[in-house]
Parts: structure tokens; C-alpha cells; sequence
């Protein structure tokens, strides 16, 4: 049984999207990559930090999951982050209408005695010098580590950001990001690029068009399943990085075909996320649900084509 | 051997990309569907109009791709169709800067004697009421008639084209037009929604991001192969669309399985278009690349994935 430690948000979340709004509700990315993860038969720990506002009911979610949350640490008389977003009628558009740093604002992270043996460590997405600070704590180096990142850091910290993704093995991030981190059109090209600053994978996330997975000269593309209804994007990024990672840590196989599979099984947690607000969805998953899923999946690319 | 008959424009395109800019070459999207369609062992025909200044060597390229163009018309003292347009540097985005209809004004199409028991008939973007004409002149049911269309005929020529649907077998349409037509922003839903106007098939094509295939409560997704290098993306769809026509027509098998695979060869003909300005890629295909770059399809949406 592989180890996961998780780097990042724990958060309230206000979401505005057409079909709805919610008041404060769980959210945050290590909260998403977390109740992902823990689909997968593993050892898994959260560092981050919250407030005294947040509410016993969701530690206990956490330790429901078998999620070790020894490392999301509570501060006394401090408010938990909070981020608010409207999402528009086409859905790959939001706007972010507040975001309260709070406690994240002096975040330190420590990572637990028994998880600097990870086998494999997902930095959600954050200020650099925190994901480099867990990278620095890990004992042994760990199998796999994989970075989520945002254009924010690109535009305000992008030297500390370079430093990080030397040190890394996978970076998942999605196309604009892929562009504006080399100025090249082509994600092709842009790949190629990435891999020359350090990590052996890059993964593209492209929403409901699905994502990419590059390795050397070889690429996958893993589709995104056409849904019903799609209700609320957030958390789909990282439930998808919670899959990736959570499945590579039960594994423990870093081969270009079983990063593969990863994808595929970050894309079909994913595709679960988007259809209620919130981690409502993803917080009640059963493994048959998810197999039943995972069938489509298989159906959606197959074909048969011999040529002449 | 089938019998696929084209209707469509016959242009003349002058494109500029942020890679480059043309004067007037050849366009239109019967020329684009009939280059494609080439590549498959069918007996073809292009019904359409230029003036007389449309080039002699284009003509002559049609009959060496075997292309039977008795009813091409050409108008003396006709000028043909012109089209302008200028891309962004995100290539999704173009603004059409002149748009001459010249000898398509008047355009009365007349189906050849010879491809009116044509197998497959393929309605190239046009006023709905010149397609009806096409449809109507056909002595036998063809087999499957498949029609490409844009957000143009519904905001202006609804009714007409809500009439031309009822008729129709598969129809091939952009995720926003599939929106626009239905008022649905789930393609699932908007997939369902067109079906019961009348196609029993219905293809979306997303550009750079692959095409979906639906019929009853079954989807197909074919991605598109990530390229180096995207020059122009004129044509890309009528290319998708005349490989689709074109193995259909050549393997005369209408099942859901085989649609997915004419999705395929059009996505793999439409690769190779847009590595080039116009038709010049397309013109010049041969077997073996054509083969080759199926190989990389196969491999891109591969994996194997055993469930517990």
C-alpha cells in the first residue's frame, strides 16, 4: 500500500454558477485531491491549515476517508481561506468575486514524521515556496512528485515557480497555463519545452475537452465524458490531480502506460465532481458507481480500424 | 465501389494566420470534401458554380483526383465565390473580412444523370434551400445523407433548414451551432434534442478538440492529434467532413460502428489539413502517410485498464 501526502487548500467556497448558488461549503484543493484520493486503497495525509470557523463535521469527513489530517493544522481565533466565484453561462469562463487569504496568509506546512517516506507527493496548487518547503522536508525522494500551478504564480513569482518545477516529475496544468509558461501555441511544442525545465510528464487539463498526457516524444489524450449535466466546475482540476495521484500511489508503477491509466481514472473522478456543487458529489462515491463509469469510458475511444 | 455526391461551394479563399498570409487560392468546402473524399476508392462528383475566372489547373486538379465535375458549373462572365478571412493568435477565433457571393447569388444546383442513385450524399454549407433542391432530385433514397450547416442559416433561413434536417440522416455542426440549434449547453442533451428533428446520427466537431459521435443514447469521441505545428485551419471541417463521406460511401456499411470510423478517417484527413495553407497539404496526400499517421490515432486514446 503506497503512501500520498497532499500540499494545499482546505477553504470555504462560495459558488455562483447558472443553475445555482451556495452559501459557504467545503472546498479548497487539498480537499478535493483528498476525498479523490481516497477512492484508491492507500495511506494518505493532508497539510494545510485552517481556521477556528471550521466546522468539526468536515475534520471528521476527512477522518472518515481514512484521510491522516494530523498535519491540517487548526489556528486558534483564525478564519479558514476563502475563495467566491461566479461561473458564467459557458462554464469554462468564471469571475472570482472574493478571495480572504486568512490563515493561508502565514501558512507553514509541516509534513508528518510518518509521511516523509511518501511515495508519491501532489503540490496542489500554491505559493511556490510552500510547495518547495514540503519538497525540502521529504526524507527520502519520493517516487513521484506532481505539481498543480496556476497562472497567478506565473505572472508574480515565477523565478520561486522555476525553482519548484526543476524539481519535480509531472506537472498538470491546463493549456492556457501550458501557453503562457513558454509562449508557444502548440501544446505540442509547449510540452517539449516544459519537459526541458525538469518534469519527465507533463499533463494538460483542458476541462471538458479532456486532458493530455506527454512523455518524451509520446502522447495520450484522455477524453472528458460527455455529461448530462454539468452543474459546478470547481474541484474538477483537482479532483482529477486526487485520481492521478491517488492511483499512482496505489500502483506504485510510474511507467508512461500506467500514467496512462492515471489519467484516465483522474478524468472519470472528475467527471463525477462536476455534477452537484461542491465535493457533494465525490464526498459519496461508491466503487461500483465509479467501475459503471469507467465501462463508458472505455466505450468512448474504442474503435476498430484495419487498414489495407 | 460507392457513389458519393458533393454539393458545395468552389472558392477562391484569401487567409491570413498569425503564421502567414495568401492571396487568392482555392477554397470552398466541395473542393475541401472532394480532396478528401478522393482519398477513398469511390466514384465522386462535385455539383457547384465558379465564374470564369476560376483557373484551369484547378479544374484539371479535380479530374486527376477522379472527381467528376460535369456539374460544375462555369458561369461566363461569372466571378467565383470569394471568401476572406483573418485568424487570431488563438486560432479558434477568426473574423471574416470580405465575403463576395458572386456566381453563388444565382446558384441552381443540377444533380449529374449518373450520381442520382448516389450511395451517400453529402450537403456541403449552403443555403438551405439549394440543398433541399440537391435532396429532391435524387431518384433513390441515397442510403445516407449527411449535412454540414452553420449559425448563418439558423438565424436567418430557420424554417427552411429545420426542413432540410427533417431529411437528413446525419448531421455534422460545431458545439456552438449544436447549442445555438437546440438551446442546450449539455451536448448530450442538445445531441438527443437534433435527433428527434430527424438525424438519426449526429456528429459535433470541437476544432482542436476532437469531434463526438451520438446516435440513440451512444456516443463516440475522436480526438484530434496534437500537431506541431497549426498553419491555417480553413477547410478543416469540410476535410473532417469529405473523409467521413468518403469512407462511407467506399465501405457502404451505415452501423454505429462504422460511423465511428469514418469519424476517425475524417479526424486523421483534417490533421494534415491544417498543416498548410488551403488545400496545399491535402492535395498532395499519399496512402502511406495517410496509414502512418492512422497508426498514431490508434495509439493516442489507448489503454488498458482492468477493473477489481
Amino acid at each position: 500500500m503506497g503512501k500520498l501526502l497532499i500540499v494545499g487548500t482546505v477553504a470555504f467556497d462560495a459558488i455562483e454558477t447558472p443553475f445555482g448558488k451556495t452559501d459557504k461549503i467545503l472546498g479548497g484543493a487539498a480537499t478535493f485531491i483528498g476525498l479523490a484520493a481516497s477512492q484508491f486503497n492507500i495511506d494518505c495525509a493532508i497539510v494545510s491549515v485552517v481556521g477556528e470557523d471550521f466546522p468539526k463535521k468536515y475534520l471528521d469527513l476527512f477522518t472518515q476517508k481514512n484521510i491522516d489530517i494530523s498535519s491540517l493544522k487548526v489556528v486558534k481565533g483564525g478564519k479558514t481561506f476563502y475563495w467566491s466565484g461566479k461561473y458564467h453561462n459557458d462554464l469554462n469562463v468564471r469571475d472570482t468575486l472574493a478571495t480572504e487569504l486568512n490563515v493561508l496568509a502565514d501558512f507553514n506546512p509541516i509534513v508528518p514524521e510518518n509521511f516523509k517516506d511518501a511515495d508519491v507527493v501532489m503540490l496542489g496548487n500554491l505559493h511556490p515556496n510552500i510547495q518547495m518547503s514540503v519538497i525540502n522536508q521529504m526524507e527520502d525522494r519520493p517516487k513521484l512528485i506532481v505539481l498543480d500551478t496556476m497562472n497567478y504564480w506565473m505572472d508574480h513569482t515565477l523565478k520561486e515557480l522555476m525553482t519548484v518545477i526543476g524539481q519535480i516529475d509531472v506537472i498538470a496544468i491546463n493549456d492556457e497555463e501550458a501557453r503562457q509558461l513558454t509562449e508557444e501555441y502548440s501544446l505540442v511544442k509547449a510540452a517539449a519545452k516544459i519537459q526541458k525545465m525538469g518534469p519527465r510528464y507533463v499533463v494538460i487539463k483542458k476541462g471538458e475537452h479532456g486532458a493530455l498526457l506527454f512523455h518524451k516524444n509520446k502522447v495520450f489524450f484522455a477524453p472528458a465524458l460527455p455529461l448530462d449535466e454539468v452543474f459546478d466546475p470547481t474541484g474538477a482540476g483537482d479532483t482529477f490531480a486526487g485520481g492521478f495521484a491517488g492511483y499512482l500511489a496505489e500502483s506504485e508503477n510510474i511507467s508512461f502506460n500506467n500514467l496512462k491509466r492515471a489519467v484516465i481514472h483522474g478524468s472519470n473522478l472528475a467527471s463525477f465532481c462536476v455534477e452537484r456543487f461542491g465535493t457533494e458529489r465525490i464526498q459519496q462515491l461508491d466503487r461500483e458507481e465509479v467501475n459503471q463509469r469507467m465501462d463508458r469510458f472505455k466505450e468512448l475511444t474504442k474503435f476498430d480500424i484495419k487498414l489495407k
